[in-house]
């Protein structure tokens, strides 16, 4: 049976980005007679404005389903103040705690053609690539007690909970470790256990593991304020970095700006393989929905299709398929193709849908 | 009665560095006949060797009767694993807890002739100008519950807990638009509003009190990750950033190593005004104790000669002092004079005595 995928385009440019991302599947299909099972759903402000939330329970119980989700984006001015309980980005968080997508996968690279394009001296950033693992169900963003309260003198108080429990940061160490060994075999794991018993604890559960399962695999550790700095110093010093929900958050955004290409870049949030042997998995690109440039062709589409590959590589094990997208994006790139975001002086500025039609052309040629 | 200055140069290249300040304080003496009550104590490893234990309490005794304290660094390999409770980092969370230095004062600026040392663009850099406002006694760095626990069935819990209240947010938001006021006027205040209700709160508290007592600052808001991206896309765009502890952490080590030079930044840490209309304050340069270069003539004194600055400025309002030893050090570097962090070709290298050396004369002939 086809491979079950569902397509949540979400807001702003999501949708129009996904579309060439289906062009890549039709050529599948016509060229390699591959075939998906697809399906396509509402999610962020989209649900938001058809049910009254930014997701539902048949979406989420609809990825739960499928073999893999690929995401577009969400977030829509629209629904800014909507309160706490109806932000659009409350689908991304739900769909990572419903299916237990505890790893997020930030890959940070930067293709050749495209050095010139971060704000960092091309000599500290040419040949950047650098994974980040982020833990995603876990840590600050779902920890209780949390809320806001009045004091009985009128005083409010702002809480969250930072928990980190042994088997919640030995599966995502145990991935970062895995990845190492495929790439440069060198884990960094990041907190502040200089002030956070949290910290203290992650750096001993990821120490353990190492000594016991992944002694090969060379660990260092740092502190969170320290790899902020270090990944504006030196990034290429940088193999898989593995760290909690917060700090990847930030840490992830930083690193991906050293790319100076947001647009290119892609992701994977990874669950637990169950007992059948499926793994839940989330793939979408890192950027937002860019509402100010929203339905004008101006969207950059390749982080999405770089997110197809991904989901490609790690959720259906089609590793030539992934491989082959993603050399036609480089040579589309090599080729000076550019949307508006990565266009620069000498290079041929194409639209959304120009730049999907490339990346198809080039498959076709390879 | 001379203003009572406790100096505390820790560890590291701590001592070496605290001693081109006292250089320029007999100059000050000498010169312009400016004197301070000066006493010497120790903290860090160097209490830890001594006491046993990271700051005494007649060290925080001193600390609040004194008028400023001007810190060196601290940190020494030697007790790395000395426990979560016998850290040299102790000695600073502890000053700023029993002193109630709430406010961290983080410059990122760039001078001129250094604007090559960043591994960003010079274009990108040149002229920047951040101050990044931290709070430091509350957040998840002193938030209960905290610790490690032992659940029934084995499973270890590292806990932290993130608290903000109104008046500890009002109060350092304070601070960041009265600094506002007298640089370019504009505030960004940052947090994770969209997953933590403690910045829901502090997003809340910024706006409501901008709107009652500074309509006249430009405050705008932006999310932790995204602000970790833009001080790399376009740092020039910030003048004051205020945050909270945790993120404060990050950012502003990041924003440091944006100027590409650790070796030239100062901070301040203030804390309220008593009744007795003093504050308490306590300047440091922002570099750790570089245990690998201490006791070489290697270190960079420049940083703890403008956090001298810093204090001179804040803590004694000697703004005129404090402009000649900023004029000073800035035309050190213009004559190119440099130590070896901050070496370039065509550059003459110095040493940490002859930097200070260097400061003097240049003081000597403004
Ligand atoms: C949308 C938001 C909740 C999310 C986060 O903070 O995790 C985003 O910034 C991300 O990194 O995926
Ligand atoms: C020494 C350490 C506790 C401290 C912190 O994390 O606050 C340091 O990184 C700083 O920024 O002053």
């Amino acid at each position: 049976a086809p491979k079950k995928l569902l397509i949540l385009p979400g807001d702003g440019i999501g949708p129009e980005i996904m579309n060439e991302v289906r062009r890549i599947m039709d050529w599948m299909a016509q060229a390699r007679g591959i075939r998906f099972d697809v399906s396509d759903d509402l999610v962020g402000g989209a649900s938001l404005a058809v049910h009254g939330q930014p997701i539902t329970q048949e979406v989420i119980d609809a990825a739960r389903a499928a073999d893999a989700v690929l995401f577009g984006s969400v977030g829509d001015p629209k629904w800014a103040s909507a309160g706490f309980d109806r932000r659009p980005e409350i689908a991304i968080l739900k769909l990572r705690q419903e299916l237990g997508l505890f790893a997020n996968l930030r890959p940070a690279k930067v293709f050749d053609s495209l050095a010139d394009a971060s704000t960092l001296k091309p000599d500290v950033v040419r040949g950047l690539d650098i994974m980040i693992v982020r833990e995603t169900v876990g840590g600050i963003y779902f920890g209780n007690p949390r809320g806001i309260e009045t004091l009985p003198d009128g005083t409010r108080r702002g809480i969250n909970t930072e928990v980190y429990t042994t088997p919640e940061i030995e599966r995502v160490a145990r991935v970062a470790f895995e990845l190492a060994r495929k790439r440069d075999n060198r884990v960094c794991s990041v907190e502040k256990c200089n002030v956070m018993e949290s910290g203290l604890l992650w750096k001993e559960v990821v120490t353990d593991l190492h000594a016991r399962e992944y002694p090969d695999v060379q660990l260092t550790h740092m502190l969170a304020d320290n790899c902020a700095m270090q990944l504006v110093r030196n990034p290429r010093q940088f193999d898989v970095i593995v760290t909690g929900n917060l700090f990847g958050d930030l840490l992830s955004d930083l690193a991906s700006m050293l790319t100076g290409s947001l647009g290119m870049l892609p992701s994977a949030t990874l669950g637990a393989k169950g007992e059948d042997g499926r793994m839940p998995a989330l793939y979408e690109p890192i950027h937002g929905s860019a509402p100010d440039i929203a339905g004008q062709g101006k969207a950059n589409p390749l982080a999405q299709i770089l997110s197809f590959a991904m989901l490609l590589r790690y959720s259906f094990d089609m590793q030539e398929d992934a491989a082959l997208i993603e050399q036609a994006v480089s040579n589309v790139l090599d080729r000076g193709l550019r949307t508006p975001d990565i266009m620069s002086a000498g290079r041929t500025e194409v639209n959304t849908a120009g730049m999907g039609a490339a990346v198809v052309e080039e498959l076709a040629r390879l």
